[in-house]
């Protein structure tokens, strides 16, 4: 009986996923650090990299060759610009576009006030409480995706939510879109690291979608780093001419350690980021313009002991506001930050570290945040409660930009004073009977009870909840429906570009 | 060897705790989230509740012939009144104010831009990881008055850092204010459970600062309580009577959870809580203008499941931004939020749930923050290890608040561009070399090593590290200095109290 009323509430949990919000439509204020002063200097220095120290764009002649037809000043393959008509470029990007879901119902809206939240990206390794720390393979992939296919709180299937190390380099990306595009019917990102990876992304996505709407529609994105300092090297000129000629989504991120990839000063690493990535946008709207592009930022601040990067700091904690407020005065979607730690395990640390990154991701008013659950280790380890430890917190954020505070006549309450006196309470009264099962968000895995309950339930870490309710989601999965046709030609496509491919293990 | 090391770097964390800036300068701007139309509902309710539905001022006929000598109007133990005079006897109370400690380095500014951060109070239990759970006692007390002493980033000592349940509840109070008054040198708040027991707080703290200086100065608090909804019963107007009527400082918190003491609903429990404070903020007024207050704010969420209170949620987080923001307006110095969580132990929920309340009270502006660490189960419990992570992680926000984005000559770095190609690195040019040192906040039981190093360290949890730590600091304890003369008084008074007072349990 037990068992079946959980089968029940889970079934009921998943249908809510399914149901669920496609994404955050913010209506709390952003939070605005800058003064006009502030705003100023950093802009200057964003203008004197583009224009004074440039951007190389290295290893890739075609794109050097359109920036130099275009009429920016080459000096062997750094790009030096006027500032101003790079603002223009930019200019051209949308300030905010949709991403179709191959479930319209899902598809998310990037950009403005609209916030998107997706899972880690890129892990090697995964670690989950039974089995412990081994390889990412493709088993996790797809249980990955499955977790957050089934998880409300996560709007967007991102890509590389482990590395299925047991899977060929050169066809690993083919099993990974076959997951995200057949086991959930929420966006998702394709290939970058090579060209023909990325083309076999986008020609994967038009099987799913067709010519047609492909054309008119974003369906699909690919995300890449920069190679900071002041570095664009082939992955992405390559990846924005398969990309953003088609009229598909780029995100472009200069990954910055301050003190390694960028000077050890917040501010200076901000505004290294900003030239970066709009030197990147400017030379997406050059190949198209408005194709559809989000600027990237992820600051890291490091361990004097070691060097090691740290997360959930300070620094990167006000990076993320000012570049928030920087990329809204530019007009283009950002993202940055997400739920990042240094921690090895889903323990104390793990979580304020997480906290403090994400809340200052949200307040900056991040555009798609990808990261927002799963991350351990600095980004090298996928964990699956982490994953659902994350996501469950993701619920109480969002309501907090979604609803602000609501000041309606039924939200000031005054009948219910009529009702109550000095002293008393307002348990019984009608404003409480009509609000209380709406009134507040109440995160799965928190436990809130007493002492005396929590021990008799087995003194449960959350991480122990955790897991039990990543077990309960994936026995109640059930994949969203897919037309037969669509499926198959989506195996054939797959079967032939594995013939076609060698074995290439790195 | 490295036992050595180890002591002489705890030498240096203990001295680091001794010059430690002794409250926060805010230069971030503060998140303001309300637009004009909220502002104007919010204190058009509290206006309705300070004039239509009143507040009881119950079982102190000396208050209640008080407000009516002044010409409130009194109906039964309700007191209405004009809600123009109550916020011009709330403007008497000054924006901001300074409560001495008795060594003045450690004296805090409350008020304005100013944010100063305290421990938990009240919890009847204690937890470490070798003890577990068990009653608070004065040895339990004591090693938490010394750790609040050694932490550099709590600036202020509080006062029921734990309950020691080992002591007569009639003589608790002398033990508590001997262990504050000789055991550290920040400041602390007294005793407010019965009259004679604020009096003894006074009156030992007169001893301490000698007559003159409290005369001219704040040099003790006291934290209070009101009995949501609406009613002021005698603790409070009593303990005015002995703190403000000697210029002390009062502390004035209804402690809200929506649904029970104010209605279901955010904003109305925030306009009730504006309301309730800024009633006594006025009494207190009535009896010395310009006596210091501080408008507290203390809302919790619920649970559907169980009724029991939950923290770190949404809804706390949106009062603590719109409280901040009403109080700013009302020009009142502000105590809202704390390192709050239901959790039972020192795991990621405790976290998760501890950084988004505190994140919120930071950014809210919270000029007065008790219950910055320790916190367990809904503040029944104080955790050694507890208190000491969360005081580690103050140290970042701390810095966000204090320091903002420096966008000076040096921290644009512009230097470093000559030195580093595309590319390359700034590991060693000499932006870097000049600045590393002090770039990055790095909390002490934040292990950001990687997975080998942290496995060959025993693979611990921030608990373990948290304990560890704990010990180092108690081990390296020092009093500091008191003249013996005063201790002496002290010890006289506490004497004489203890033998005129009962033996009393409850």
């Amino acid at each position: 009986m037990a068992r079946r009323a959980r089968a029940a509430r889970n079934r009921a949990d998943a249908a809510a996923g399914v149901a669920a919000s496609p994404y955050v439509r913010r209506s709390l204020p952003f939070f605005d650090v800058l003064d006009g002063e502030q705003i100023e200097k950093l802009e200057a220095q964003v203008d004197w990299i583009i224009q004074d120290v440039g951007i190389a764009f290295r290893d890739d002649p075609e794109a050097l060759e359109l920036w130099r037809s275009e009429g920016a000043k080459i000096d062997g393959d750094i790009v030096r610009a006027p500032s101003d008509w790079i603002r223009a470029l930019c200019a051209k990007a949308p300030r905010e576009f949709t991403q179709l879901a191959r479930n319209r119902a899902r598809s998310v809206t990037i950009g403005g006030t609209n916030q998107v939240f997706a899972p880690i990206y890129g892990a090697p390794f995964v670690r989950d409480l039974e089995k412990g720390r081994r390889y990412g393979d493709m088993d996790a992939f797809r249980e990955l995706v499955r977790l957050t296919y089934l998880h409300p709180n996560l709007h967007h299937s991102g890509f590389v939510t482990c590395e299925p190390c047991d899977v060929p380099v050169s066809k690993r990306h083919l099993d990974m879109l076959m997951a995200h595009m057949t086991l959930s019917d929420k966006p998702h990102l394709g290939a970058i690291t090579e060209m023909s990876r990325a083309q076999d992304s986008v020609d994967m996505a038009e099987i799913v979608f067709g010519r047609a709407v492909m054309d008119e529609n974003c369906v699909i994105m690919g995300n890449v780093n920069t190679n900071s300092p002041l570095l664009v090297d082939k992955v992405v000129t390559e990846a924005a001419r398969v990309y953003s000629t088609r009229g598909q989504g780029m995100i472009v991120v200069p990954f910055i350690l301050s003190g390694a990839m960028g000077p050890v000063s917040t501010a200076a690493s901000v505004a290294q980021a900003m030239a970066e990535a709009m030197m990147v946008c400017a030379y997406v709207q050059l190949l198209r313009p408005g194709a559809p592009f989000v600027l990237g930022n992820f600051l890291s601040s490091m361990s004097l002991k070691s060097g090691a990067p740290t997360f959930g700091m300070p620094e990167p904690v006000v990076s993320n506001y000012a570049i928030g407020q920087l990329a809204r005065r530019a007009g283009l979607p950002l993202r940055c930050g997400g739920s990042l730690t240094a921690s090895k395990i889903e323990d104390a640390q793990a979580a304020y570290e997480s906290a403090d990154s994400m809340h200052s991701t949200m307040l900056a008013g991040a555009n798609f945040v990808l990261h927002s659950a799963g991350w351990l280790e600095g980004g090298l380890c996928t964990g699956f409660e982490k994953l659902i430890m994350d996501a469950d917190r993701l619920g109480g954020y969002q309501k907090v930009l979604t609803q602000g505070l609501d000041v309606s006549e039924d939200a000031l309450a005054r009948d219910a004073y009529g009702e109550v006196e000095a002293g008393g309470h307002f348990l019984g009264c009608g404003h409480t009977m009509r609000n209380y099962q709406t009134a507040f968000y109440e995160p799965k895995l928190s436990d809130s009870e007493n002492v005396e309950s929590w021990e008799e339930a087995g003194s449960q870490d959350m991480r122990v909840r955790a897991n039990a309710r990543v077990k309960d989601m994936l026995a109640q999965y059930e994949p969203p429906p897919m037309e037969e046709a669509t499926r198959e030609a989506l195996e054939a496509y797959v079967a032939k570009r594995k013939e076609e491919l060698p074995d290439a293990w790195y």
